[in-house]
């Protein structure tokens, strides 16, 4: 890269701000963006970020040609640059270090005409998902993105290490599950109507029996009309899914789960929660036993707290809100009236009219961050369930056959990115916590 | 689970087949499903597949109540048991260990009226397909989703280990980027039209700009009318792309990443490659560097072995075999006619009629495995090659405020987890490389 703009001077090595802390006392070159410019008499303090980190540089005019610091001082936000110089050890700088400018080549200096457009002043919502493109440069959405980056390895870690394998389920699928009404249709080849997918469950079920712990995580899509703030269409799942497990078992492998992940955030992700102002102490709690309770006691829970609810009905963001207020960690609420949940819920042995399931209920109002359950494992039963939903007895042939072949007790859950992500940053609104969120009036950038 | 079936006896030790070397003379009980059957006398000998592994064991006659033997002795194919008994470490059995069996429960018998439909027989591709959700638990294609699960495991943990930050790019994007032709078009609430992703680099490099390396890694569309062994409509693809970095550099990160994946394979999943019947001494020859040429040379060379190729033209399938015909390893061709690529390629500086593009072509006739190259980064030359391509201004201008607000010269490549994993398996279509193939006529189960 000798002749392109950005090549360092010759024998200096290129580094990342990160990587700091093992040059001090060298001489290197970052390769970054101008985040911010303090002047003071003959001195400039340009602030450079290169998205591992920031540096503050010390450009001293006397050291260096006049074009090079003039260049320097008159450099506008984000403009991008290249500088070279010693590292020094500076516990009052950003990051821990500061760099004496040696030399600086400007890549792009952003015009005063055309400047960038996100200011530290205060900007509309609208306005700054607008430049989602650039907004992503800010601190607060790097840390969310950061934080997101680490949940999704954290789950992975997770799942690879405790003997689960990996078995992606199809994002096109032929059959509507559960109605058509918050299904994404698409036009395939014109021959046929295919969806997208709401949730890999069914086929995990099929790879739960080929493997025995499996599961998928991708994109999983919503036409739901909703406006809230827990709302994406688009959005990412993680869903496990086990040979020979019952609830319990599905209960435990939950909690230890987000348990296991809500550490690691608080071990690898400091940092970040701090530039997110995030009171981590409301994560420090967050440790196993989970209260868990069932439907039942739950309802009762709410009754006295002076909710609405009565029993058979659904939870609602408030209720929610309400069952964790006196808990400071995730609340389990199981067995959930049959008719609130999907036909595959496995029955309650003592009472059928209940169903296998249970939710996970973040606290300080995150509501729920996991679903699952039991499944049903019997054929006759199943048959049965899909008669009674009205479903297309011909497009699940495929799915009771895990009912014919082999059927075991089984179970699993999904799990959504962005509400754990959002938790875990303490942020009001999932939109924050995909890098392009994609919402009822928001498709774009 | 005490009084589900599929518990244990009181007191033993559920374990998985894959952890048997670490109960070598303990009692333990698994929990699976039959392979197989072998019988000789008052011995049964069931072949037990739990997923993790294959575990042969051993049932005496007389050591077993007769309704248990007996039971064994009749069971069929992919009937679902638990067998508890003590681990026995046996060089002969497959595995390398036999279960000597105290007890047993038969969780279901399949039905010999509606047996398991897969049989050691040959079966058709088409029926194989039909019942993907059962075949996956034969030996070679859980081979292959193993490997699968490899290959996507040490693509995530190579770019965490060499400073990327994952930021996910949306599957629904707003407008067409290279016509309409080949996207999948989904109805967005009867508002308007958006379209299934084709690729996350235009988003990648918004993020390149905010976080200086960084990848997405998620499934990407195609509605390509194509048949061919090598086409799914909906396949995986892993893009990093890269802030200050040429088409020198990204080929060198492109070839580590190439050669850390066979080499891990061969390291993690030698079995696997076993049950594949693999030839590893194609992979293992598989290291840095790897032969570069020109598209100027690949011509030629081509020429040279009879392809009806003419400067400017594409390669075919045929062509990329001929190119690695005569090497044991991907070979790298770059700077391809800037017409037969995309509009965003930033063109060589001496003949600007070629891209500063790259491909990597795997060997043995596994095509083109890996595409990228360096990016325009100077705004003039982009939008002067957006009118030159008919594209919608509008649409693009967030991807011009990136060439607006500290431009740097950048890229990156994009990589189908498909194609590698056919490579690295050796299939010879890429339908076995992903658990539930999505092709033109294909979209069930």
């Amino acid at each position: 890269m000798s002749n392109e703009p950005g090549a360092p001077a010759l024998g200096t090595k290129i580094i990342r701000i990160s990587e700091a802390h093992e040059h001090v006392g060298k001489t290197v070159t970052i390769q970054g963006w101008l985040y911010n410019l303090r002047k003071s008499g003959k001195i400039v303090f340009p602030i450079i970020r290169d998205g591992s980190g920031m540096m503050q540089c010390v450009a001293v005019k006397n050291n260096l040609p006049e074009t090079v610091f003039e260049a320097l001082k008159g450099l506008t936000q984000e403009s991008s640059l290249t500088v070279t110089g010693t590292i020094r050890a500076e516990a009052r700088a950003i990051g821990g270090f500061e760099l004496d400018v040696a030399e600086a080549q400007i890549i792009q200096h952003v015009s005063e005409e055309h400047p960038y457009p996100i200011t530290p002043k205060e900007h509309g919502v609208d306005f700054l998902m607008d430049h989602r493109h650039l907004w992503l440069r800010s601190r607060r959405q790097h840390a969310a993105i950061r934080v997101r980056h680490e949940v999704i390895k954290g789950i992975r870690d997770y799942f690879d290490s405790h003997g689960f394998t990996l078995v992606d389920t199809p994002i096109f699928t032929p059959a509507a599950c559960e109605g058509t009404t918050t299904l994404f249709e698409v036009d395939y080849f014109g021959e046929e109507k295919v969806y997208l997918t709401q949730s890999g469950q069914l086929y995990n079920e099929a790879n739960a029996m080929a493997f025995g712990k499996v599961y998928c995580f991708g994109p999983t899509f919503r036409a739901e009309k909703s406006k809230t703030r827990r709302h994406l269409t688009e959005f990412w799942m993680v869903e496990p899914e086990m040979a020979y497990a019952d609830l319990e078992e599905i209960k435990r492998v939950a909690e230890d789960l987000v348990v296991h992940l809500v550490g690691r955030i608080l071990e690898n992700r400091r940092e970040e929660l701090k530039e997110l102002e995030r009171d981590t102490s409301k994560l420090e709690s967050v440790k196993a036993p989970f209260p868990r309770m069932s439907y039942d006691d739950a309802v009762k829970l709410l009754e006295s707290k002076g909710s609405e609810i009565q029993w058979g009905g659904d939870f609602g963001n408030t209720d929610e809100t309400l069952l964790t207020q006196d808990f400071d960690r995730p609340v389990m609420v199981d067995r959930y009236p049959a008719a609130i949940k999907a036909f595959y819920f496995q029955p309650d042995e003592q009472r059928p009219e209940l169903a296998l399931g249970v939710d996970v209920i973040a606290p300080e109002g995150y509501g729920e961050i996991i679903g699952g359950g039991q499944r049903i494992h019997d054929l006759a039963l199943l048959e049965k369930r899909l008669a009674e939903h009205n479903l297309p007895r011909e497009a699940f042939e495929w799915y009771l056959d895990l009912r014919r072949f082999g059927t075991v007790p089984h179970g699993g859950f999904g799990m959504g990115v962005e509400r754990f992500v959002a938790w875990m940053c303490g942020l009001e609104h999932v939109r924050e916590t995909i890098p392009y969120p994609r919402m009822l009036y928001r498709t774009r950038p």
